[in-house]
C-alpha cells in the first residue's frame, strides 16, 4: 500500500456503547481454565507505520504514535452474554469465504459466549425490512456446521441500502443487541446510516462490520477475505488462456477479471503464474495504440501472448452514462456502473490485426462468476474465521460502528467511516506494479 | 446413441494399402517375449447390435453380420517398421486430451515399432503447406515426455482445410509413411481428401485419423477423447452457477456449454450434477415463452434456478447469415456461424421479468475456453492414450483411410468417409433425455 | 476382461416375485405425456459375447444366444407404487459415489414412482438388527438433495454380514418391499442369504444389490462405481511419488494401491500418468530378486523411479496367518486379512540397496484413504446416479435376487449368485497389461 | 509468534562484502524509465516490534530501536551486473515452492542485472563437490520458464552437509559471484560455514540463503515459502480422514502431519477445516490416557471424531535412540531422528478400545510426501517468488551471510546466523492455540 495517508490518532477512535459490566464466561466447556485464558487490552495498539529511517532523528514522540486498537477478547463485557442476541447479514456480490464468517461467528456466540440467539438476514437488507417478505433464520453451531464446504452464501445477497428506519424497527423488533454486517463500500455506508441511527435513537445495539470486497481495494486494511481465492482461481484461468494462446497462430488469450479500481487481483494473478504477457488496470490510463503496437510486437516475436485486463481498466474510453438527472449511473449498491472494456479491447484488436492483415487467433475468457462462488481456499478459510470471531469479540465488548480489519499482521479495530474514507490502489511506483511488469516485460508507459 | 441407422457391411470395410509383407518386431526391448505377444487378427469384428430381441426368430443369419474391424496390433505389417516415418498433425480447436494422444503415438512408434522418424506438424494443416513458412519439428520419445500433463496442442492447431495437393508434396518431401490426423469433421472431410489423392498418386502413404469432437457426436463411434473431461469441467461451471443462483433474490445462473448440433455435453454435465433446472439443447427446438413460463413457475416456487444451454441450441431465433452467394456462412472450419444462443438468452429473460416487474438476478457463465484447453482427466488419458497407440497399430498394418473408433467397449477400425457422413444426435425419446428430464423437472414439451 | 467364462443360459436368468400387475405412473408431475415414455422390455437382452470370428461358421444357432437382461424401466409393475417402501443399506468399505446411488434411488423411487417411504438404514447391515441400537432414518428428496457432493456414505457403513431372520424380522417391521445393498462380495453373499430367507418365508419383499467394489473385480459387470475416482486420484498420488523420486539422488517413489486380488487400479493409474515404471499386481507373482534387479538397472540408468504395488500383490511373501482352527484369517468382511506388501518391499529395497552400497532415497505413499473417501468425479457421479435408478425399476418391477450390472455399454439384470461366484482379474496377456508393460518398460517375466 | 526474545541491535546487522561500486543497471529492457524505478535503501528498516501500550510511557527511546533490515532493489550495487555469476543450490526435503523461488532468481538475474551466468547446482551440497560426479547445469531464462508448474526441486536436493573446504573451491572453479542456498536449519549452518569458510579465505563470494521449512518454525520470520501449500492441502487430508470417520461406527480418522518441533501445519489445517476434534503437537506433552478418556467421551457423544497429530508430537513416549557414542541418532540433515508417533498412537487407541470391548474404526492417513511434492498454490507461488527476486538483489549489492526474511508484512534482511538460533513454536497461550482449542473442543490440559 503506497497511497498518501493523511489520519489522526483521533480519527482512528472506536466507540462503544457503554462500560463494560460483565466478565467473559469462562465455564462454557468444562476444558478451559481461567487463568489460561489471554484477553486482548484496548490499551495494546498496533503503529500505523512499522518502517522507520534510521537517519530521521525520530524518537517517535512521546505522543501516542497513529496506531490501531487490536482485536480479541476483552475480559469485561458490554452485554450480559447468555442474554445476547446476534443477528448477522450479507449483502452485495458473492465473494469466497462468506459462509465461513457466518459459521465462525455463529460458533463464537455460541461456544464462547454461550449468547441467547443468533438471526441470519436472508438476502442482504432486503431481509431487514418487512416488505420484502423475508423471514430471519435462527442460526446454531449444528445448522452452520458445514456451511464452510460451500461457496456463495447460505442466507443469500442482495445489493443495494434500504430505509434505515425500518431496519432498525426490525432489530428492535428481533431484540437484536448486535447487528454483524458482512459487505463492501456501500454496505459499510449503509451500516453506518445504521449506527447513526442507533445513537439517534440512544439505542444499546451493537454494529461491528466485517469487511467484503474481493478486490482487496480497502484503505487502512492489508487484506480481506476471498482475496487469495480469488487471485488463485484466476490465475487458472490464465493457466487455460495461455494454452490456447499457445494452440494457434498468433493466438491471443484475453482474460477479464474483477477490479473495480484497484488492479490487485490481476497483479496477483499474473505474478502466480508468470505467463502473462500485459497486465491492464484501472490505476493505469492506456493509449489503445499502445497496447497494439506491444500486441503485434509480442506476436511477431513469440506467436502468441497473454492481456489480463481488470474490469475498471479503461473506462475512460467509454461516454459515461448518465441518468436523467445527468449523474453519472450507479448499479443497485451504489457503484458507478462500468463499461464492459473486456469486450471492447477483444474488437479492438481484431480490427487493428484485420487491418494489418495478420492472422489473429483471440480467445476471450471472463471467469468472474465462477470466482466469486468458489469456495474459500483453506488460507482464506482460516483468515474469514478468524474475521468472523473478533466480530463476535468487538460486539460483546459494546464496540459499535466499527469494522474489523488486518494490519501488518495483526487484527485490528478500525471505524466504519474510515473504512470507506477512499481506496486502496496500486501505486504505479510500488514493488508489486515494478514486479508485475518485470514479469510481464510489458511497457512502462502505455501513452 | 438411438439414430436411425442404414449401414451395409461393404460400408464397414477398411482400405489397405496391400499385403502385409513384414513381422511385427519383438526384441526392441529385451523384456519381451515373442510368444507372449497377443495380435489382433483382421478377422475378429465386433457386432455393430448387440441388443437381441429374443422374441424375434433371429438365429442371426449365416451372412456376416454387421461389425466393424477391431483396431489393434497385427502379427503381420506392411511398413517396415524400422524405415517407416510418420507425421502427426493437429486440427481444429482444443480438445482435453490431444497431447495424450500425440505422446502415446511417439511412444507406440519408438519403443512398439522402432520406427525410424516421427513428424509432428505445426499448426495443423497449414503447417502442411509450405506458404506459411512452418517446419515440421521432430517428435522423440523424450521430447514428448511430459507434455500430456498440459492441455492443448504442444504442435498447435489450426481451422480449415489446405489445398490437398501441397500437402500431399510435402509428404512425399518429408518421405513420410503414414500421416496421422487429429481432428473432427472437417478435418477428416481434409483427411479422406488427402487419402484419396494418395491413391490418385498411386503413392503408399497411409492416412489414420483419431476423432477429435469434443461434442461427442460422431455417428458409429460411442466416445471421443476429452468429452468426460469436458463434461466433468462443464459440471465444475453449473457448481459456481448454483452458488450465484442461490446466493441473490431470484437468482439465475445460466451456463453457456459446448454442443454446436449435439446436446451431450450439457446432457451429461447436469447428470452429473443434478442441481440444474433446464437444459436446452441443439436437438429440441424451444418457444421462448415456454422457457420464460417454466423460469417464471421455478423462481415463484423456489427462488432460483440453473439454466443450461448448448451453443447451438435456438439457432432457428436467429436469421442466418449468408455470404453473398446466399449460401449459409461458415468459419473457416466449414461448420456453419452459430449465432450467441447464450447472450440472446439473458437478455430475453432480463426483459421478460422486467416486463412483469419481477425481481431477477441472473448470473451469465461462458466456460467455453476453460474447458476445451483443460488437461485431461485420467479417464480421458487412458483413453487418448490408446488411440494414439492405435492409429499407429492401423498405420503399420497398411491400413489407409480410416479413423480410430469406439464400440461398445472395444476400439474399432472405421473408414474416414463413414465418420463424417452424419451426426450422433440425442433422441428425445432415449433414456438419456429422459433422464435430463427427470432430473430436471423441465417440461418435456416446450412448444 | 480376459478370463475363462463357462456360463448357461439358465444361469443369466432373473428371478421374480411374480406377474407385474401395476401400471407404470406417468401423472407424476405435469410434465411428461404417455406416449412418450420409453419402456425396457423383459425380451431385450444384451449379447453376453460382441465379438465374432468372421471365418468360424458360427451363423450363431437359432437358440437364444448367451444374454444379460437389460436394466430399465417396465411398463408394468408388480409393486403398487404408491404402497412401497424402499430400505436402502450401504456395506464393506467407503467407496467414491456412495451418495450419489442413494440420492438417485430416492429420486427415482419418489419422483419416477410416487413411493410412500424410503428408509436409510445406518452403518450398514448392524442397522437392520436391533440390538445394536441404531434406528433408520427416512429419506426424502429434500434430505438427500445435496448428499452426492461429499464422498463417504451418509448413511454410514460396516463390514461384515448379520443374522439373516433378524434383518427379514427387521424389514417385516418396517414393512419394507423392497432392500437396496449397496456392496462387494461378502454383501452380496449376505444380500442372497437375505434374499433366499425371504423365499423360504414366502415373503414378496425383493432384493436388488448395486455392486460396490473400489477395485472393479466382478465378473459378469464391465465396470463398477468408483473405479474411475479411485484410478484418477491414484493417478495423482503417482505424480507426487515422480516428484519425490526425482527430487533426490536415486530417489524412488513407492506407491501401494487398493487391489485384493485384481490391479485395475494399479494398471490404469499407470497408463493415465506413465511416469510409472514398475507395477506390482495380485495377478502376477514375483520373485523379489527380479524386482531388485530391475531397480538396480533403472536407478544406474535414471537416476530415479517410480513403484506401484497392489495392496493384494506378493502375498506369497508371508505366512498365511490361521486362526485356532487352522483356517485362513479373515477380517469382518470375510476376506482374507492382507499382510503389508507395500511396507515390505520398502524393508527389501532399502535393505538391497545397503548391502550394495548404493545411496537410495524411498519415499513411501498410501493414499489408500484418502482414495476411498473422495467425492465421485462427474464420470462416476453419472454412472453411479443410474445405478441407483436402475435398482429402483428392477425392484418396481418384481424383480429380486440380482444386483444391477453393466456390460458392453448397457446396464443388466445379474443373479446375485452370478456376480460373486467369480472375481475379474488382469490376464497377463490382455492388451490391458500389455499396455502396462510397454508404458512402463518394466520386465513381462518376473521370475 | 509467542516466544521470548531477548535480541540486540547489533545481531540485526548485515554482512556486506564491501562498497557498493557499480550503478544498477537500467536500460536492459526498452521499457524502464530510469526515474521511475524505486530503489530500496539500507536505512529504511522494519520494526521488530510494532505493537505499543499506550499506557507505557514508552515515547520509543532516542536509540535506533529493534528492527530488520528491508529487503530490495538497491541503486548501487557491489558486483558489477554483465560480470556476475550465480549458483542456486537446493537442500533438505521437499516443499511447494522450490522451483518457483529457482525460477524468479534466474529471471531476476537475467532480466533485473543482465547477469553473465546462473549455475543450477543438482542434488543439494552433493552437487557442489566433485567425488559425487554431478556436473551444474545452466540455467536460463527459457530453461527455467515452465519449473513452477512442478512440484519438488528440479535440480533435485539432498540431505547433509558436505566438506566446506570442497564447496568453496568448487565455486572458485566455476566463478561464481553468488551461492543461493535454498534450505532449512541445517542447510543453513552449512551455508553459514561457507559463508565462514569464504571470509577466511578473504574471497568476494556473497552467501544469501532463502529459507524453506514446511513447518514455519523459524525465529525471526513470519512466514516461509510452501507453508499455506502444506496446510491447504493437509486440510484436504482431514476433510477425507472425516469422511471416513463418519463411514463407520465409532469411527476414528487419524492424520499424521509434518511438524517436527512446530504443530503449525497440524494448528492452521485444523482452523481452515474445523472438522478436527483433537490435534497433538510437539510444543505439549500429553498423557496417552488423556488421548483416549477424550476419544472415548467424544465417540460416546458423537461416533465419529478425527485427531491430528504432528509428527514431532509425544517424542518422550519413545526412548531415545543413541549412536555408538551415547549421542543421540541424526539423520543425514543433523534433525533428531523422529519415532513414529502415528503408527503409536494408532496401536495405542486399538488397544483401549479393544480393552474396554468397544467397537472401533479407526482409519490411518499419512499423507506426508504427498504434501511436500504438491505443486505451490498460487498464494505460495508470488511469495516464493518475491523471495528467489530479493535474494538475488541482496547478492548484488554485496549483502552476505544472510537470509531473506518476512516479517509483518516486509521481506527483510536477516543474518544466517539468527535464522538459526532457535525455532518459532506455538505458545500453548497464544490466540493461534486458543482457536484451536475452540475448534476442536479438546481440553486444554492433556494430563
Amino acid at each position: 500500500m503506497e497511497n498518501q495517508i493523511n489520519l489522526t490518532y483521533k480519527q482512528l477512535e472506536i466507540d462503544s456503547l457503554g462500560e463494560q459490566f460483565y466478565d467473559a464466561p469462562i465455564n462454557i466447556t468444562s476444558t478451559y481454565d481461567e487463568n489460561w485464558i489471554k484477553y486482548e487490552s484496548d490499551n495494546r495498539r498496533i503503529l500505523f507505520e512499522n518502517v522507520i529511517n534510521v537517519c530521521d532523528n525520530v524518537g517517535l514522540s512521546s505522543q501516542i504514535p497513529l496506531s490501531f486498537e487490536l482485536a480479541g477478547q476483552r475480559k469485561k463485557l458490554y452485554f450480559n452474554p447468555k442474554e445476547t442476541t446476534f443477528a448477522i447479514v450479507t449483502c452485495g456480490g458473492l465473494c469466497p469465504g462468506i459462509n465461513n464468517v457466518v459459521r465462525s461467528a455463529v460458533m463464537r456466540a455460541y461456544y464462547g459466549y454461550n449468547a441467547k440467539k443468533f438471526y441470519g438476514i436472508p438476502f442482504g437488507y432486503q431481509g431487514l425490512v418487512p416488505e420484502f417478505g423475508y423471514s430471519p433464520k435462527e442460526l446454531t453451531p449444528k445448522s452452520v456446521r458445514y456451511i464452510h464446504e460451500q461457496g456463495g452464501s447460505v442466507l443469500g445477497s442482495s445489493r443495494g441500502n434500504q430505509d434505515v428506519r425500518k431496519i432498525v424497527d426490525t432489530l428492535i423488533k428481533l431484540e437484536v443487541n448486535s447487528l454483524i454486517t458482512i459487505g463492501g463500500d456501500g454496505t459499510f455506508r449503509g451500516a453506518n446510516e445504521i449506527y447513526e441511527e442507533i445513537k439517534r435513537r440512544g439505542l444499546k445495539i451493537s454494529v461491528v462490520g466485517i469487511p467484503k470486497t474481493i478486490d482487496n481495494d480497502l484503505l487502512y486494511i492489508d487484506k480481506t477475505f476471498g482475496f487469495e481465492t480469488a487471485f488463485s482461481e484466476a490465475a487458472e484461468a490464465i493457466t487455460r488462456a495461455h494454452v490456447e494462446a499457445t494452440g494457434a497462430p498468433n493466438g491471443v488469450g484475453l482474460v477479464k477479471l474483477m477490479g473495480r479500481h484497484s488492479g490487485f487481483i490481476a497483479a496477483y494473478a499474473a505474478l502466480a503464474l508468470r505467463e502473462v504477457n500485459m497486465v491492464l488496470i484501472p490505476e493505469q490510463k492506456f493509449k489503445m495504440e499502445s497496447v497494439m503496437k506491444f500486441a503485434e510486437k509480442r506476436l511477431a516475436n513469440r506467436g502468441h501472448m497473454v492481456i489480463v485486463v481488470a474490469e475498471g481498466a479503461g473506462q475512460e474510453y467509454f461516454k459515461e452514462e448518465r441518468d436523467e438527472n445527468g449523474k453519472p449511473k450507479k448499479d443497485a449498491s451504489g457503484n458507478a456502473k462500468l463499461e464492459d472494456i473486456g469486450h471492447l479491447l477483444e474488437q479492438e484488436i481484431k480490427k487493428y490485426f484485420k487491418q494489418k492483415n495478420i492472422e489473429l487467433n483471440l480467445k476471450y475468457i471472463d471467469p468472474s462468476y465462477m470466482i466469486r462462488s468458489a469456495p474459500a481456499y483453506p488460507t482464506d478459510a482460516v483468515f474469514a474465521g478468524q474475521l468472523g470471531s473478533y466480530a463476535i469479540d468487538a460486539a460483546m465488548a459494546g464496540k459499535t460502528g466499527l469494522t474489523i480489519g488486518y494490519w501488518k499482521g495483526s487484527f485490528t479495530h478500525l471505524p466504519l467511516k474510515l473504512a470507506t474514507s477512499g481506496r486502496n490502489v496500486i501505486s504505479l511506483e510500488s514493488e508489486l506494479w515494478q514486479s508485475v511488469l518485470k514479469a510481464t516485460g510489458q511497457p512502462f508507459d502505455l501513452h
